[in-house]
Formats: structure tokens, C-alpha cells, sequence
């Protein structure tokens, strides 16, 4: 069990095999057993399928082609839709119209989420998050005809991979936990931490490909740079309250 | 292991054991593998077993006993703070202080937390979340000594379960599924959808003990009512902005 945990990796290749109905539904029940904020479950998750759709959500991921090429995609959304609907027809007035609401109800979908992608992996699936999903949310509010209170959060790719995926790197724990208060990292300990990780050829190769000096640089001027996080940043926030939080 | 996810419940009360190191160590390590974005493990771990700093965290969990009772309290946070420090060694000038930075490493922080406690079950351990952690944030962020760009988004008990706890009702995979596009729910459905949720006894006593008409009426009075929702809206807002994002 901890060894699928560790074994995962982002699979943007699949053969061309459709996932069994009743499968799908055992993975969809489990993702449904992943804690939720007071049992409220304030999300849905939009199975797409049909080619046709899968279509009109590739641009909303800037055409990454395994949108296309899986069998089935995911879309996991912050929903106070159903929830409002309920309190509406059963004499309470709701008031999930703020940030508060709306981040609770993200938890709720990407805890759902995570519990999807491990049951899926179980079963010899492989899975890719799409981050894109904050990108162009507006896009794939159109596209997925969500009404006010849902908002996308994140999209899973799913499906039998095709070929191997090698195993991405990651930091050493020392990195990531700080026991029992934080305690901020020095000079020194970024550079320990660090030192793997840029060293590693396959870092090394794309600090080479993109030009850049050092692979931070590829992050802060290429893959997520200011223009990009500022202009996304914007237009989700505006997303989110176009939605009703 | 699908049945492992579905046989999840959330643990409050946990025998007088310590989790052993290395087991510890395991469940970290398999938070660790979970999906980040762009390989950029955006998130802290801090793991508090110190009876004192568990004591201070207690009120911000609203004194929730379990905090104090439980081996280990971890709190996940959103952290830009390493890779920024990173960056900056690195001829590399950072802009994460905006929203769509924030909310990827808050994603990067919940995925890590799904992962750790699957893994904690998997080896017999019992869990709970505490949606509690973006209500008091600032207060977090005080005893937990988290400087700029670093944000707790939820927090997790964890240790050997003491007795039994049932497993908490679902409403049916139809309420939370939509094929290829969202179908909106109509009166029928809700009625439909919520009918087993509510015959419940466990829930027919909760609206009686409340003294309400409806389940839903103590969701939106009691439970998580607009006065609430809105203050914790606006400090949980106001947290994130005082740490840099």
C-alpha cells in the first residue's frame, strides 16, 4: 500500500482501452469516502468521456494531447450548488457566498481527488493532474456548462498507460517536515537540500535546453513566471466570483 | 486497498501510544510521492508531538480535545518560502505573491495530506482533518512560527484509534457524478438524492438536539452559519495577505 504510494508517477500516455464502467464506479465510490467538511460533500466531479467534449476541453489545458488521448477526464469541482439547493428546499437559508465556502468546498474536491487517483493507481490505472485547471477556468465553466457555486479545481486524466514513466525526482524529507514549531532554512540548508536535485542529468539537460543558468531560472522565467501567475491569478479570482463566492 | 479507502472514518479519540519514528518517518515519505505542481513541492509538513506546542494549538482548534490527545498533530501548509529562498541563491527573481500561486501550493499541501493519511490507515493508524485551520489561521501562524509565503491549510490528528467509531454516511455516487457535462439538480433530484441522508436516525436525532425543523436548517443556523462563514472569511483572507500572497 505505502509501496503505490511511492511508486507513483504522472502518466500523459495511454493505450487505447476504455475503462470498464463498473471499475470506474468502484474508483468514483472510493474517491466519495475521502473526508469532506462536516459530511456536507461540497463537490462534484464531471466525468467526461464523450470525444466530442474532450475536444472542447483540450484548449483549456493549452491542448495538452493526453487530454484527448485518455479514455476519461476528470473535472473536480468546488460545489455549493447542490448544497444550496438542498437548504432552499428544506426551509434554511444558506449564506456560502464568501472565501471561506468556497475553499472548504475545494478541499472537499481535491481530497476526493487524491482518494480517485490512489484507487485508480491500485488498479494498475495510470493518472495526471492538469494545474491548468486555475488557468482558464472561465474556458471550462463554459465548456462543462457549470452553473453558479461550482468552480473547477483540478483535472485527472486517467487510464491504462502506454510505455514507462519514469519516476520524477523529489526532495529529501529534511526538506519538507519541521518538527513541532517551523524552523526557516539558512543558505547552507537550501544548498544541501537542493544539491540532488540540480545535480540530477535530466535537470541538468533542461537548464541547457531552455538557456538559463540555473534550473530556478527555468521556473522563474518560463514555466510559471510573473506575467502568467499574475494574469492567472486574476482571471480565477475573477472566475470564483463570477460564480457566485 | 479500494476497500482500505472506503472503510475510511475520521478518529477522535486515540489510545496513550506513541507512533514509532520510522513508522513515521514511512507515512511522510509516501506524502512526500504525492502529485505536485510542476515537481515544485509547494507545501511544509510541520509535526508537532511536543505536549506543549500541541497545548497552544489547542485553541485554535477551538479546543477540540483530540488535538491535545492525539501522538501527533500535523499541519500542512502552503509554502512558497523555500522556493523563493531558492530562487533567490539562484539568480532567480521570484513572483509567487499572488493568489494563483497561493492556491497551487495550497493543492500541493492537500494532495500531501490525502497521501499521508491513506498511508497512516494503511498501517493501522486512525485520522481526522480539522477544517478549523482556515478560521484562526493567524493564530497558527503565530504558535507554529511560519514566516512569509508559508500558510496552513489544514491539519491533520493522527495516532492508534481508542474504541470504535462508525463509519459516516455518503450521499449516493449519483448526487456527486455528472457524465461529460454538469446536469443540474431539479427538485426531484434533491428530494431523491437526499432521502437516505435523512431518515438516518444518527441525523433525525442531530435536528431534534438542535432544536431545527430541518437537517439542512442546522447546517446553515448552527453549523456553519453566515455570521461565521463571513468573519472567518475575511481573517482566513486577511492571513493569507499578511503572509505575503
Amino acid at each position: 500500500m505505502i509501496n503505490l504510494l511511492k511508486n507513483h508517477r504522472s502518466v500523459r500516455r495511454y493505450a487505447a482501452r476504455e475503462i470498464e464502467k463498473p471499475l470506474l464506479n468502484e474508483l468514483l465510490e472510493a474517491a466519495t469516502r475521502a473526508s469532506t467538511t462536516g459530511n456536507m460533500q461540497l463537490y462534484s466531479i464531471v466525468v467526461t468521456t464523450d470525444s466530442e467534449v474532450k475536444k472542447q476541453l483540450a484548449p483549456c489545458h493549452f491542448n495538452q494531447p493526453s487530454i484527448t488521448q485518455a479514455p476519461a477526464v476528470l473535472t473536480f469541482c468546488a460545489d455549493f450548488n447542490r448544497f444550496e439547493k438542498w437548504c432552499e428546499l428544506r426551509q434554511a437559508v444558506p449564506a456560502y457566498n464568501n472565501f471561506q465556502s468556497f475553499f472548504a468546498a475545494a478541499i472537499d474536491a481535491l481530497l476526493a481527488a487524491q482518494n480517485f487517483c490512489i484507487a485508480a493507481e491500485s488498479k494498475g490505472l495510470g493518472i495526471c493532474y492538469f494545474g491548468t485547471t486555475t488557468y482558464l477556468t472561465q474556458q471550462i465553466i463554459d465548456v462543462l456548462h457549470l452553473p453558479k457555486k461550482v468552480v473547477p479545481i483540478t483535472t485527472v486524466t486517467v487510464g491504462y498507460p502506454e510505455g514507462e514513466t519514469p519516476r520524477a525526482d523529489r526532495l529529501p524529507l529534511a526538506a519538507i517536515i519541521h518538527e513541532n514549531t517551523y524552523t526557516d532554512y539558512s543558505e547552507k540548508d537550501i544548498n544541501r537540500l537542493y544539491a540532488e536535485k540540480e545535480a540530477l542529468p535530466e535537470n541538468l539537460r533542461f537548464v541547457a535546453e531552455n538557456n538559463k543558468e540555473t534550473l530556478a531560472q527555468v521556473f522563474t522565467d518560463i514555466r510559471y513566471n510573473k506575467e502568467n501567475n499574475e494574469r492567472f491569478s486574476e482571471m480565477f479570482l475573477n472566475a470564483i466570483k463570477g460564480q457566485g463566492f
